[in-house]
């Protein structure tokens, strides 16, 4: 597909032919001014959590720092309407019994109450892995696990009502660079009955919730898996696909390939963990991506400009497929996983293109600013917007509503 | 796994120590001689079918042609209990109503005189495909597959009660080489949709027969599909695995890793068809092994050294793991698939070294030869057996015996 051609698929799926109706007792409100805007879009536009956002709303920062932290939440809520919170099993709950609940919930809380929809990452997988499983037996193990998963999505209810149920289960009975406990319980249980038992938990513990199975496999495999699961009833409600392109940018067709594969579900589909590097790329011998350990991963110009270019044509490719409902970029800033430099803001929290790019098609190309309409004489003002929630200014009110599938809209306002 | 283990490993798995205890009118029968022979093996040893055995069961054949094919035969006979046939349908059915049920019946039937075990490969896929289901659309391409099964399932009972219901079903959706009509119903229902279909319409119309899924790929893909299929309730009886090693033998930890995968699901396991090359390795830059067009890949002797040396381990590793109960070899001469000198018997049908060695464990290390023993004063023999059926001759008595499961064998004659 050419850009044209995925600048029209995204005018075609994620965009309505809007008319909104004025009625003042229930005759037109013609020639009346008005502004309308957009103030959020239905698709989740999406970041990582942020060591230091997670701390500022637990009152730790101060200073410097603090303006650091202040700096980056600017940048990422001009951008984004999602955040993924971290719940590694072992930095969430390092000694058995005391999980980071407080802190990680007045996190989750403060993004809720900049309008961001937050994720829990992951509830289930055999990396980063609670250490004192490993003296337990598997049945032990097990009933640990579901109990993990049946306090936190309790814990957070309300505030986290979206999960990776399980990251990376094609991996996971054969994963074999260091023992663990999930990796034993998957290895006992199989994939499937493993990723049962979890999403029933999760799914028990908050029906409520979105649950997604997430994986960074895009191989038949992962394909086979998810239809194994759909096939045997376990309720998936998002299908999760890992994207870090550390070594080197997929392409349009590649991530077509990819989206086309698990279109055939007619699930929504969130890419959860996005990567473009604005430096050197990965070695393509590298197979596991924490292989590479460097101290020093450099963002140079001539990278910035192309993970620019990258970025739009990423977000261009997922969003002109109807079934993408999440992006989440994996990090907003330099110097997180691997130390690279995938960042849309350098490691000092300044925007680089790719930010700017990005910014331009979310909040610019794929986003209605405040526009002056007049109604005409049967009292309806007309527009294209993208999928989300609108605000309608009409002297003193604010009126709010959601345009909420592609095609057509009609919405009445009596003012 | 050295090869001292191996051999022990098939000793544990493969022999029993069997006690045969002859009465006469309730009393044992003290110092009498015998002689007992293991007549069949439990496991599965087979090759394919061979156009020219085809073509000798139906009278086809004369002069050399028909001394060829005896040769042929001969060889297939003296290591092999089971045999391959050819179901592919662009060849058993090139025009549509017109089947070779008789002439691959009639070889079939001549397999099973010779007391070997047949197989039928395969019913559903998407390779040497019937080229007339093209302009069919997807139901009527489904509905004929599906009646293609009920009918050569049910005319083939009773001579053919084993079948590939499905051949590689991993990639079978996304086969891009050319245009064939089962993709294009896998992509409509999926692969275990599809495989479900296929699998109960054979068990419908066979209820006896043993049904194998087969496939190349022995990455987490295939691993994923079988599990995904058995939590579905598909009944497979048998998993299928090729090993078609004609880019190098691969060795006995990732055979074993490859069984180890495939071993959780607690099913049978045939090693279905097996390939070493006594010539130069296909180049390992080759993907689909059929992209690699020669005319001329001869034999050579260093090539029939490596190979021999290649088979015996191979064997060796397979026999080692209690749950494969089939190896089938790819094919028996020289020249088949690929023109690849795959043979255990080169173009004229004469013995490679493999052959002389394969030989020497099927008829020999794993085979109780005619032995003269003497009963005890309780009327017993004893001897460690493998698996398989056993005849006592007894002054002009023949009697059979089947030593089943491993571990001890305990039989009585009444004589």
């Amino acid at each position: 597909m050419t850009t044209a051609q995925l600048d029209q698929a995204i005018q075609q799926h994620r965009t309505a032919q809007t008319t909104v109706t004025l009625t003042h007792n229930k005759a037109p409100l013609a020639g009346q001014d008005v502004i309308v805007q957009q103030t959020k879009h239905r698709v989740l536009f999406g970041s990582t959590w942020g060591e230091s956002t997670i701390a500022l709303a637990n009152a730790e920062l101060s200073g410097q720092a603090k303006e650091l932290a202040e700096q980056r939440n600017h940048y990422f809520l001009q951008i984004f309407n999602q955040a993924t919170l971290p719940f590694y099993w072992g930095r969430f709950e390092p000694q058995r019994g005391q999980p980071d609940t407080r802190r990680i919930l007045n996190a989750a809380r403060w993004y809720q109450a900049q309008g961001c929809v937050t994720k829990g990452h992951p509830l289930c997988w055999h990396t980063i892995c609670a250490d004192w499983l490993l003296p337990l037996d598997n049945r032990e193990i097990l009933q640990t696990q579901i109990a993990r998963i049946q306090r936190d999505v309790a814990d957070f209810a309300g505030v986290i009502d979206m999960w990776d149920v399980i990251n990376e289960a094609v991996i996971m009975p054969i994963f074999d660079r260091y023992d663990n406990g999930i990796t034993r319980i998957c290895q006992e249980l199989g994939r499937i009955e493993l990723i049962r038992t979890m999403f029933e938990t999760a799914r028990a513990t908050n029906p409520n919730a979105i649950l997604l199975l997430n994986d960074f496999d895009v191989s038949p495999a992962y394909d086979i898996l998810v239809e194994g699961c759909l096939e045997a009833g376990i309720p998936i409600d998002v299908i999760g696909i890992q994207s870090h392109m550390h070594q080197g940018y997929w392409g349009v067709e590649k991530t077509q390939f990819v989206l086309d594969q698990f279109a055939r579900f007619n699930k929504p589909i969130h890419f959860t963990e996005n990567t473009l590097v604005s430096g050197h790329l990965m070695p393509p011998e590298i197979v596991d991506l924490n292989d590479y350990q460097v101290t020093d991963w450099p963002s140079t110009p001539e990278g910035e400009e192309r993970q620019a270019r990258e970025v739009v044509l990423h977000y261009k490719t997922l969003m002109a497929h109807p079934l993408v409902e999440g992006i989440t970029w994996w990090d907003i800033s330099d110097g997180g996983w691997l130390h690279a430099p995938a960042g849309l803001l350098r490691q000092d929290h300044t925007p680089k293109p790719a930010y700017e790019e990005l910014l331009k098609l979310i909040k610019g190309e794929w986003w209605l600013a405040p526009t002056k309409l007049t109604t005409d004489a049967n009292g309806q003002i007309s527009f294209t917007g993208f999928l989300g929630e609108y605000e309608l200014l009409l002297e003193k009110q604010h009126i709010t509503f959601t345009v909420q599938d592609k095609g057509e809209a009609h919405i009445a306002v009596k003012v």
